[in-house]
């Protein structure tokens, strides 16, 4: 189970919770019985793909077939539908895991950005390599994701031809309508759902998340395992429960007049959890001019670069540290060294681990006394089910902390204003209307 | 030369920079004459390496020998000794490069955490190939670092021998004492120098940065060369230089309450860019409870994840948006479908570059909409002459910005406190006194 440890925060006192335990009661009723600001994206809540289901079969099934037949599954999506499922391929299996020659595919992340010399250089590593594609889009018209996968379907079809394209296309999308589905019908590919309960960012847990990391050799069965254990262990439990703790905590540094949360971890293969967790969080709260903004940082890595600003800088922030109860077998030993020129012989026998541990508590205490207090998500630590546990207790913090902020937590109206804008500057058919007061605007730049 | 653009933030006019005339006067008066707080870390101003001299042709000549005997550059530092390098190989030569067979020898980041899974990982990626390792440490005993190089010696010493070992290990490090610079002495490693007159986060354009930079491939003469012509280009100009209007503006929008900047690409491989950007700022300002928060993201990626708060959260920020003046010419164009089932066919024949700079322009009108104004960055792009002028003017402006907050823009007082606290928690001689309190504190959590 996934804990919360805030004790540390000393300038945080009991009376300070009960100050939000009204708001807390609140949350927590639009959490369990479903009737709080966008009640219809609550599928996340109990598992749209239960582990011993036709639906997950399916996803392994597929995920099966693509690990035997193909080297490189390409990955077309934008937001929620790839930063869940890159994040815990890496966190689990590396960031280095194209590179590492264990038997599992290579995936790569497309389609999430204009930029087209990324998606050229992950097609010339293509070469000489047998490629599938999962292309995920709810609409299909995202245009991203659209763009790349209209390249990626001519760059599929004169390469293998029309039929045996189709085979290796795989479309994460909606269940009734929309231009994937369409295109997917006509074409024969393999369909898997988007859920119409489940945003983006709350994703990861459906085919949207779990064919790409079944693919890259995750244990989908664990993961979505360790979901519904710490989904139950909150339903077991009343407002004592950890994950109450820390969406009033989040709260309470708010009204505090603290603009940021720093998601700390100190391990670098978690660098993509804390993008995830940015986006679960910053689109979740970010409205109505309210929200914490969500960082993200990899210590120690990054105390020789953000610490100096944690230790001394303007007091706007609070940490979050993420940590692995259970550490690394295979940490490697600091070896004993005769001369002891670096001075380091105290550390031999050590682990690279229980270094972290230490360098850890000694930088929570260092910047308390600084003045930024930290707080402590502890859980399992590096596999599949206890990143299924810290998961599900992200997405009901989210949806409990959003609840006592009073937004909703499931919207994200502020996406399409950027879109509306650049649909007019690009011609779109229907945003022609505001296209020439657009071109002023910009010309006054 | 770098151009700064801020006239589409309406709320800023001249008077707001005239109120800071005085500050931004005294700041370059600092840089200009070296007697401002921390002047004797004013070596970067000048450049300590310059394009035609014997160090430049030492650090490309030991490049030369590595890429004709080595397929693996390990580099090990932390902060400023591997957030340059990689950030300008990730930029010039995208974050795929070690998998791009491109001639350029393999270039990995080690040592820069207590992370020894991936230390493993990166270990297990060498298997076959022959290895040189650059150790980069002004004193030798960074505690990440050495942990790493200790461990790194033992590799390569029993893969190699001794001998053989020694000529492939390049230490950079100070000219005249420390730790690293005796082993390298009784060891006979060719040795680069760290200036005492740089600091790590000034230091990517001495051999700190130039050689792994030059290993990858990287044109360290354009690099170098550009960064001098951005230097000469605010030398012959007064306070009307772009630079000091970006660093007055951050000044302004801090002074008005707004506590973060977010620095935009619209370009994947600038991600460790903004990761550099965010060392050289976060750790020369966030001192004296000063100093904005810095923070990166990639659009329009992350505009689907951050998006939403920008446009519509908290309003505790402003955008700083990087645009490469010349686009990539080799983008994809979109083709032509005649099914036309995504709707796409109004870009058909546009680039994906055209696209991208339209996204870019319609977001920053919409985020303006939504409150939250954007000044502009335009740099000539993706090649190493441009990127050295916008090296450059990021340090200038980072120094010219500091002394305006009025604190010492070179010093990092803040990264010692957590370094202490550890070491007394490991037991590092002479650090025993604190101990038993920290462990009294520890248990108390």
């Amino acid at each position: 189970m996934v804990n919360f440890r805030y004790k540390q925060a000393e300038s945080v006192v009991e009376a300070d919770f009960e100050a939000f335990g009204e708001l807390l009661a609140k949350a927590d009723g639009f959490y369990r019985n479903k009737n709080g600001k966008g009640n219809d994206f609550l599928g996340w809540r109990d598992l749209t793909v239960l582990p011993e289901s036709e639906e997950h079969d399916r996803i392994k099934k597929c995920a099966a077939r693509i690990r035997e037949n193909s080297d490189v599954l390409l990955v077309v999506g934008i937001g929620g539908s790839y930063l869940g499922a890159r994040a815990v391929i890496e966190y689990l299996k590396t960031p280095y895991h194209n590179q590492l020659k264990n038997g599992n595919p290579e995936v790569y992340f497309v389609g999430n950005s204009f930029a087209g010399g990324e998606l050229n250089t992950v097609l010339s590593l293509c070469e000489g390599k047998r490629v599938s594609v999962n292309v995920i889009s709810k609409s299909g018209t995202t245009t991203e994701s659209a763009v790349a996968f209209r390249i990626l379907r001519e760059y599929m079809e004169s390469r293998y031809g029309k039929e045996e394209a189709a085979s290796r296309i795989i479309a994460t999308t909606d269940a009734n309508r929309g231009a994937l589905l369409s295109l997917a019908k006509t074409e024969g590919y393999e369909c898997f759902v988007i859920p119409d309960d489940v945003g983006g960012r709350f994703s990861v847990l459906t085919a949207v998340g779990l064919l790409p990391a079944a693919v890259a050799g995750v244990d989908t069965d664990a993961l979505l395992k360790g979901a519904l254990d710490e989904r139950a262990s909150i339903f077991a439990c009343d407002l004592s429960h950890p994950v109450y703790k820390y969406a009033a905590f989040r709260n309470i540094m708010l009204s505090r007049g603290k603009t940021n949360e720093l998601l700390v971890s100190y391990d670098p293969d978690f660098r993509f959890m804390g993008e995830w967790f940015k986006q679960l969080f910053g689109e979740s709260e970010g409205k109505e001019k309210k929200g914490l903004f969500p960082s993200s940082a990899t210590y120690s890595s990054d105390l020789h670069s953000l610490g100096q600003f944690v230790q001394e800088g303007s007091p706007i922030m609070f940490e979050t540290i993420v940590r692995p109860v259970n550490g690394d077998k295979n940490s490697p030993v600091i070896p004993f060294d005769n001369e002891n020129g670096d001075g380091l012989n105290f550390l031999s026998g050590m682990t690279m681990d229980d270094i972290n541990e230490k360098a850890m508590m000694g930088t929570l205490l260092a910047h308390r006394d600084g003045g930024t207090e930290s707080v402590i998500i502890d859980f399992g630590g590096k596999d599949e089910y206890s990143l299924g546990e810290l998961i599900y207790f992200f997405f009901a913090a989210c949806a409990l902390s959003g609840y006592v902020l009073e937004v909703n937590p499931f919207d994200q109206p502020g996406v399409e204003a950027y879109k509306k804008n650049m649909f007019a500057l690009l011609g779109k058919p229907g945003y022609e209307a505001g296209k020439e007061e657009l071109l002023a605007k910009i010309n006054a730049i």
